[in-house]
């Protein structure tokens, strides 16, 4: 396929998409959940070839796990499609309705986006709800899954395609890449292609970002902070470090260091560490936290210097520093950061409102897990990604950050020669 | 002045910018008007000096009105400072706030974008119009003006900086680059610097747009169309594009391309070539408008081909073509212009509900000229720039374009693992 002659009939087909009512887009979203159960067996034997080829590489089990699609996740996507089309259309809402002077009004209206191009990791679950956030917004998607779930995507493409079709989207709507080198080919298309969301490893993220003029929405890495102020109730404290930690140590928004006030760190540090320890994972400290330890009979998993706080671990490791205060927190977050998601433990409604100002983060927390900056968790229904960006969408995106919007202009003959003249004036009066 | 030292120090200086009250930027504001007034012996001396350079150098006047800084545009920056201390504060707004679960508070609030680089154009008004942008919406800001103001731009920024100091914002704040090559430098400040918003020529824009990894907002071209569905009031017609053209012939909002449905073109295109040609205006159409003109007597000022429509003129020159249908002209507007400003003059709903919805640019107009595409006529108050890009802002951008977003979540020891297990069910209700 070449995907620059795609992306240019996409880019023709993104007005007639933009335009399509709700009713075709949510008709598509239902189809494809009642496809999506009548094709089960032909999905379920397409991912037990790419099951089969992963048991041959020797992938790992973890991630054997996720290239499964198996009757709960059909469950989990049939329950997905429906609840988006329950949700409210992003398209088409009026911002701003403002009567610039008798018989001009001005509106700001939502509209999709335009042409999305969406890299995703292997994963048959993705594939689904990736394309149907897109088809939700009215926005036309280029679709690259992960190769080690080919198999399983083209038979869900395939699906998704033919019900997009047949609920009246137009032909060019949706377009699949399954071919690694035409990532390469996508990445030059920045007349074509408005917008970039490309998902997976760290290097890969930043290789997406280094290699286009696309705009480029998500994030490379996710180097989250808990910083504790004060243990003004130590299991909770606990309970919520190790959840931010090991709840799913491979996600962006893990905890990948801890900052305790020096202050709490002899009664703390000791009681935290054996908690880590015992829930399996690595502590590595600088000197100061290390000595600490090590006078509590603690062995530290490693030593940090103190220029190696840029480091995310994904996995059940923890970078441990202690700070003077909440202004050294903030610097220690703001320098080393990733502006994904940090959090404070406190009572202190000072600290607390110093930490929240202050962390430029996308994700700023109190007294909770960093693992809950998720567009489900948030209630978004689902989400495209987590941007660690500052422009258009921060954060966990949801259907709110796969659209833009235009101003509509609407008068009867006004010229603006007439308000330079002074002949008339602007009423900008708010409808 | 070492740039990126200086950008460090700026992103470093961003949270605390950031987290400024209203009432100190305000302030801010207020005082630089202030000091307007007493120091504009200085500001005109200073002014004088960029005068006389600029004819010394056979600066065209049309230019050398721009760089001039007298009483009158005095008043209307001072005007324009107290307008924007009485604006609504953009920063700390809670755009979304949601019980994600009992003592799980969730919020969406409007932050500032931290580190902003302005390149703007030679005028003196510029200077003040930017740098109060930015204080009002609690950004860091890079201020570069064009070199032809170098003296004015001094006195201003000096005062300005001041100000701000005296109103305890913090030093860092703002910063004023003054030679050519510091641009170069602050292209390569992509971790420190959040967004650059380039003013100038097409060139220059483009120039910068290609040489940074530092998100960009503007526009390089302005290729406006009206297109003319039907003359259900041929002086409104007439009138409307005339104004679009003529009234300020060099802005990015005027019109370059007129397009007019075949059907009509026997009648209407005469009449609207000699208005054009009597306001000066030189008519570029292609052979079949050509045609028509000749056999009307009209000498036509030059024959486009085909595939030369994406011309700007930022003059007194128009390209004129024939399309069959609404669908036509869309189809023709989506390819060659550059999303900026499009007016359909049509009294037809379906070609009117065809055209707003189907052009994809960021101002679609129905009956009214180009020109109206600007902050001040938007209501604004007053604009940073005008944005073509699809993402973040579309369109004039005023205060709401400098600000982005952080989720703040605040709980009371709240782990995903609960979540997870089962334990507890999300609630996602909107307060």
């Amino acid at each position: 396929m070449n995907i620059r002659e795609e992306a240019i009939r996409m880019r023709m087909a993104a007005p007639a998409m933009a335009a399509c009512s709700i009713e075709k887009r949510n008709l598509a979203l239902r189809l494809i959940a009642e496809k999506l159960e009548a094709s089960k067996d032909d999905i379920f034997a397409a991912n037990a070839l790419d099951m089969e080829a992963a048991k041959e590489k020797g992938i790992p089990q973890a991630v054997q796990k996720r290239l499964k699609y198996d009757e709960g996740k059909l469950r989990d996507s049939i329950a997905g499609l429906n609840g988006l089309a329950e949700l409210e259309d992003p398209v088409g809402k009026v911002t701003l309705k403002r009567e610039l002077d008798e018989g001009l009004i001005l509106q700001r209206v939502s509209v999709p986006i335009g042409v999305i191009g969406v890299i995703f990791e292997a994963r048959p679950d993705a594939m689904i709800q990736v394309a149907s956030l897109c088809i939700k917004s009215g926005n036309c998607a280029i679709l690259k899954g992960g190769k080690e779930t080919a198999n399983s995507n083209r038979v869900l493409f395939g699906l998704i395609k033919e019900c997009a079709i047949k609920a009246g989207l137009p032909e060019g709507c949706l377009v699949q890449a399954e071919l690694h080198n035409e990532i390469d080919e996508l990445l030059k298309c920045d007349s074509e292609v408005d917008l970039l969301i490309p998902r997976g490893s760290n290097a890969f993220v930043r290789h997406i970002m280094e290699n286009t003029k696309i705009p480029v929405m998500g994030h490379s890495s996710g180097i989250c902070h808990i910083y504790v102020d004060s243990v003004f109730d130590r299991e909770m404290a606990v309970n919520t470090i190790i959840d931010a930690k090991i709840q799913y140590p491979a996600a962006c928004n893990a905890v990948e260091t801890l900052l305790v006030k020096r202050d709490i760190a002899g009664d703390f540090l000791p009681v935290m560490a054996r908690a880590f320890i015992g829930a399996g994972v690595s502590v590595k400290g600088n000197a100061e936290v290390n000595r600490i330890l090590s006078a509590n009979g603690i062995v530290p998993g490693g030593e940090m210097a103190d220029d190696e706080f840029a480091k995310e671990y994904n996995d059940m490791a923890v970078s441990v520093k202690l700070v003077e205060d909440v202004k050294e927190a903030v610097d220690h977050i703001n320098r080393f950061g990733s502006h994904h998601t940090d959090s404070i433990i406190t009572d202190d409604a000072e600290a607390e409102k110093y930490f929240t100002s202050m962390v430029d983060s996308a994700g700023v927390y109190v007294n909770c897990s960093t693992r809950f900056a998720d567009g489900y968790r948030y209630g978004f229904g689902a989400e495209v990604g987590i941007s660690t960006g500052k422009l258009h969408a921060r954060g966990p995106v949801g259907l709110d950050g796969l659209v833009t919007y235009k101003y509509v202009l609407k008068g009867n003959g006004h010229i603006v020669g007439d308000y330079a003249s002074g002949k008339k004036q602007f009423r900008h009066k708010d409808l």
